[in-house]
């Protein structure tokens, strides 16, 4: 299960080096591919953050493959935050995600490295690991929402 | 990398398993996630068709690693065709999913089929199988789209 997010990190890793032109076509697909990444991740994250929170009956093996999936996923929306991808479609990109670049990059790889520990936490079988994961990755998503992501959708 | 594929067949397959209301609380959480996934699957296929196609620059690596990502989602959007997901935000999804499900079923087996063939394909390392195989995938796109997938969205 290790492989699975050594793969995925290195295929972001990978995708990261080519030019943003070169990924997407226009600064809408760029959102859209973010954006989609960021729900199907989510999603994932979620099922694994119910067992945590009681609100889903713990399965050891179903929180193992939605973590490793979420954790797979982590990497890929930070490719679509090229320059001039601030615009196109409704999207809730702040000014601080370019002007800040270092500082959401900083984020972007603290939610990474959390969701790779959940990884790990999950494949251990341990609700009690899980759920002191699952609040590691909740910060970083928070910290990096509160930095970066506005309120209100704008085009 | 094989093993990427068979980890994420089994996330699949086991949340399959899964009632569709322990998965999405509301029928546009369902809707949302599927177009997610197809979103982001056709982002990363898309770089191999690409390539496939002399559009973009043929890196064996990149290709390889696309693919693998495309093949771990694939199976992924079927999951989220329960009963009553037909409405509730603006879909494509044509009442055929629902009436002729084995028939839909058949031909989410079969780009699920197509795309691990890309995959083993992209890890030969060989542009030609690779432009065999995104030739598969492509058909298997349409094939579904033609049956199941409406000219315009709705509600």
């Amino acid at each position: 299960m290790k492989k699975l997010f050594l793969v995925t990190t290195c295929a972001a890793a990978c995708l990261t080096t080519l030019p943003a032109a070169a990924q997407f076509q226009k600064p809408e697909d760029a959102i859209k591919y973010r954006q989609s990444v960021f729900t199907v991740m989510a999603s994932h994250f979620g099922r694994v953050a119910g067992m945590a929170q009681g609100r889903i009956p713990f399965d050891a093996k179903a929180a193992a493959d939605n973590a490793a999936l979420a954790s797979s996923l982590a990497p890929l929306a930070f490719t679509a935050f090229g320059a001039g991808t601030d615009k196109g479609m409704p999207n809730r990109a702040t000014p601080d995600i370019w002007s800040k670049a270092a500082a959401f990059k900083g984020k972007g790889d603290e939610m990474v490295a959390a969701m790779a520990k959940l990884d790990a936490a999950a494949k251990t079988g341990s609700l009690d690991n899980i759920k002191a994961a699952v609040g590691g990755v909740g910060g970083t998503c928070k910290g990096c929402h509160d930095d970066f992501r506005a309120e209100k959708y704008s085009n």
